[in-house]
């Protein structure tokens, strides 16, 4: 699952391109792509980044082999000279990408590639899928965690993942994205997200009663005990056999239990009632947990129903970003290096808002010195280099009279290089490191553009100088017969 | 990806039920579960069973590593008994499954498990994981082929799909659920689904003009000519250009194009201009592939407007099903062993739907003798047999008064066989096989039971005996304290 060579994971149509550069000598050309997404799921103020590191290994990985040569060669499609070139096929691309984890924002780029046209052109597929799924759950998890204000959420989702790698990449996001940990024991295994885990219905019913089932699984595991609690009837008979448990076993013990969960039902209701039993058994340390079909609106719900909960288990909602399952992640061609020169290549459309930024860019984000919020991004050429001991006057680049001066601000490159010539030259943080700079980087977002319903939008602007580059473009082809 | 071993692929409860089990020395006891689900996604009249492939191969790949064990003893919650147990699994279970490409209906088993209690549990999450994931993309690519009334669909969605699996598999699915081919090269290098594709905006935009695009595209291509008329304007320029490279390179070596395809804007206008543009110019055989946020609702309005359009390309809303993203598949104790008898088991619910069905089944398929068509599917206890050559009363098992007497019909196991005793004993059929199967099946259900809107509810019934066991159960339990 770490190292699997998916180099044949790609479009036909990048085959049949890369075939057609080859044969007009066009392959070399260096060109320059761009990822950037044009919406945040559920209507959200901000995206978080995930994926890099399995973008990483994918491009180490590349490598066509034998029979994938002569798979493609059946087609009778491609060139012999073609599939040589594949079978040699060397990565020779320069990467850049935003760091996983940091909060990012529609029409910028958060994967830049620049390199030989037929390989820059060929890794879309993957480029695209790596960033886009992960980037998702990681970004409805980060919804679901902020809803659960502070209270754990934890993954519970691999039985109703879209395939193996759903379950596993999805838990590794959803921790990049704020949960607390996963049931799935192979994300624990391969990423260390925690893993962890008790019982299940089946369990209870085995047994000859509900409070043996609870008895056998105290003896066992008394310093973990979490017992389900809603197999037959939470109030009349689950509540009541999770006491007597704990005082028949864990008591003489010297043990207290960690929980109880409940898994169906009023779970609001059923939570408060719950929780009053515990405390008048003695149990106000026994914490109760929540799984039922949960997601940031059902959360934010039993929050103001003053539910009795402190911590939630999180399946399908999240694992598949259930409201809105796809993160609509692009790679666009911005420019092509001609006889030395890079010129700008801008994609026009009807829908103003999926006309292309053309160039060859930067993102930098600004910080506010004092309070260490973020302000804005700005999108600059290359070469741009901003002096932060001046003001810095952004602009709106669609209402370009909206202008707004900015003093004591320091700014930061968000691309930062994972590839350069094909070599890989950038280490992943460790995931609990990607996670902890997540929530930082969260929190340096105001309020406003972090609440689930109507956030305040976080401004993407261009420099003055990409912004000419684009507008000229525009009226080129606005001039011209399209 | 053929032959991974997902063996870690389960959630964390499995294995601490495992180690309970095994402490108390059940783990060995024979138990019965069966995989059924609740709802058909998008309010379908029918699903689309797959995953059957995927789950054999994890069952015949289970295997415990030594690192794997290494890493579950640093967890310290696992006895040594049980570790050593796993280190020299074996996989032991009888299992059954509805063989891929079957239509399948709520509440029916289609999977079904017969083993030692620890392996039965243990397989949970990927048993669920393999069928509910592919079930659900078979299921959604049917309905879009259906809504495109015989015109073929292509599946479009690796870059938004939810990881690699995700791409790959889904693929796969799409394929038995009736798509005629896929973008994603790997999909047809491991399971044979047709992959093709031509060209992307990129490739217009990199060349000095549209009409250089399509004349290069056409010269490399003569044989598989298919341009993309969009990326600048479909009416002024896309497909002018086409029918001037039509002409100016394909006519003078006596080749046809295959089509034009537009990935944006009014495809229902854009299509007629373009097909009486087309046919004007003396291409009425060229074909319009359309391709732009597609799904079976798109597609039924696009043939409601009278569209021109010969092919649907169909990316994120198959790949994820967008409107849907979950089959809702589960996995529930239906019986176990006791001294060598059988004791169903049931699981209670305050929500009647959600009541299981007690004891080991087997499935059957009523089908009219001279139509061919499904009459409904029929809960059986294992050893009852149905005399085909007398009539046979069914009844709906909530409102047992609703009876109907059917004649000149026979039936079917749908339950077959794929492990017994934990070797494999069933050679999934090929790819296309299972694709022509499926298509065959849906035809043998009504019209109503098809239709994608308000479908007719096809029943699901259970025989008098195994009623009688279900109600028995049920008065037990409500006469008792819960």
């Amino acid at each position: 699952m770490l190292s699997r060579n998916l180099t044949m994971l790609t479009d036909f149509y990048e085959l049949t391109m890369g075939n057609g550069y080859f044969e007009e000598g066009l392959h070399e050309q260096v060109v320059y792509f761009d990822m950037f997404f044009r919406s945040v799921p559920d209507k959200g103020g901000f995206a978080i980044m995930a994926g890099v590191e399995q973008l990483i290994q994918y491009l180490e990985n590349l490598k066509f082999t034998k029979k994938d040569i002569e798979f493609l060669q059946k087609k009778e499609t491609f060139s012999d000279g073609f599939l040589d070139y594949l079978a040699n096929f060397r990565f020779a691309c320069d990467v850049w990408a935003v760091p996983e984890g940091t909060p990012i924002f529609p029409n910028e780029p958060i994967v830049k590639v620049k390199g030989p046209l037929l390989q820059a052109q060929m890794i879309e597929t993957m480029v695209l899928l790596a960033i886009n799924h992960q980037s998702l759950i990681a970004t409805k998890a980060n919804r679901i965690v902020r809803a659960a204000q502070g209270k754990p959420v934890i993954e519970f989702g691999s039985r109703r993942a879209q395939g193996p790698d759903g379950a596993v990449l999805g838990a590794r996001a959803a921790y990049i994205g704020g949960v607390v940990g996963t049931a799935c024991v192979l994300a624990d295994q391969l990423y260390g997200v925690p893993s962890s885990g008790t019982m299940a219905h089946s369990w209870v019913q085995l047994f000859p009663s509900e409070y043996e089932a609870f008895r056998v699984y105290a003896k066992h595991y008394p310093d973990k005990c979490l017992l389900l609690i809603d197999t037959y009837h939470v109030l009349k008979s689950g509540i009541e056999n999770a006491i007597k448990v704990f005082d028949d076993v864990l008591k003489p013990l010297g043990k207290r239990p960690v929980g109880i969960r409940i898994d169906s039902g009023d779970v609001a209701y059923l939570s408060k009632k719950v929780r009053a039993r515990l405390d008048e058994a003695g149990y106000e340390d026994c914490k109760i947990f929540v799984s039922n079909s949960l997601d940031e609106n059902i959360i934010s719900d039993l929050a103001i129903q003053g539910a009795k909960i402190d911590a939630y288990g999180v399946g399908e909602r999240l694992i598949t970003s259930k409201s809105d399952p796809v993160f609509g992640g692009v790679y666009k061609l911005v420019a092509v290096e001609s006889e030395g020169k890079v010129i700008p290549k801008i994609k026009i459309s009807a829908n103003v808002e999926k006309i292309t930024t053309p160039g060859v860019k930067k993102l930098v984000r600004f910080y506010r010195k004092e309070s260490g919020k973020a302000i804005a991004d700005l999108l600059t050429l290359e070469g741009e280099i901003i002096d932060t001991s001046k003001p810095y006057s952004l602009f709106n680049p669609y209402y370009t009279w909206k202008r707004v001066t900015v003093e004591n601000y320091e700014v930061r490159d968000l691309l930062v290089p994972i590839f350069v010539k094909g070599k890989r030259v950038y280490e992943s943080p460790k995931l609990a490191d990607i996670r902890a700079y997540c929530m930082e980087e969260i929190e340096k977002l105001w309020d406003e553009v972090r609440r689930l319903e109507n956030p305040h939008r976080y401004f993407v602007d261009l420099s003055e100088d990409l912004w000419q580059i684009k507008h000229t473009l525009l009226e080129e082809y606005s001039e011209g017969d399209y």
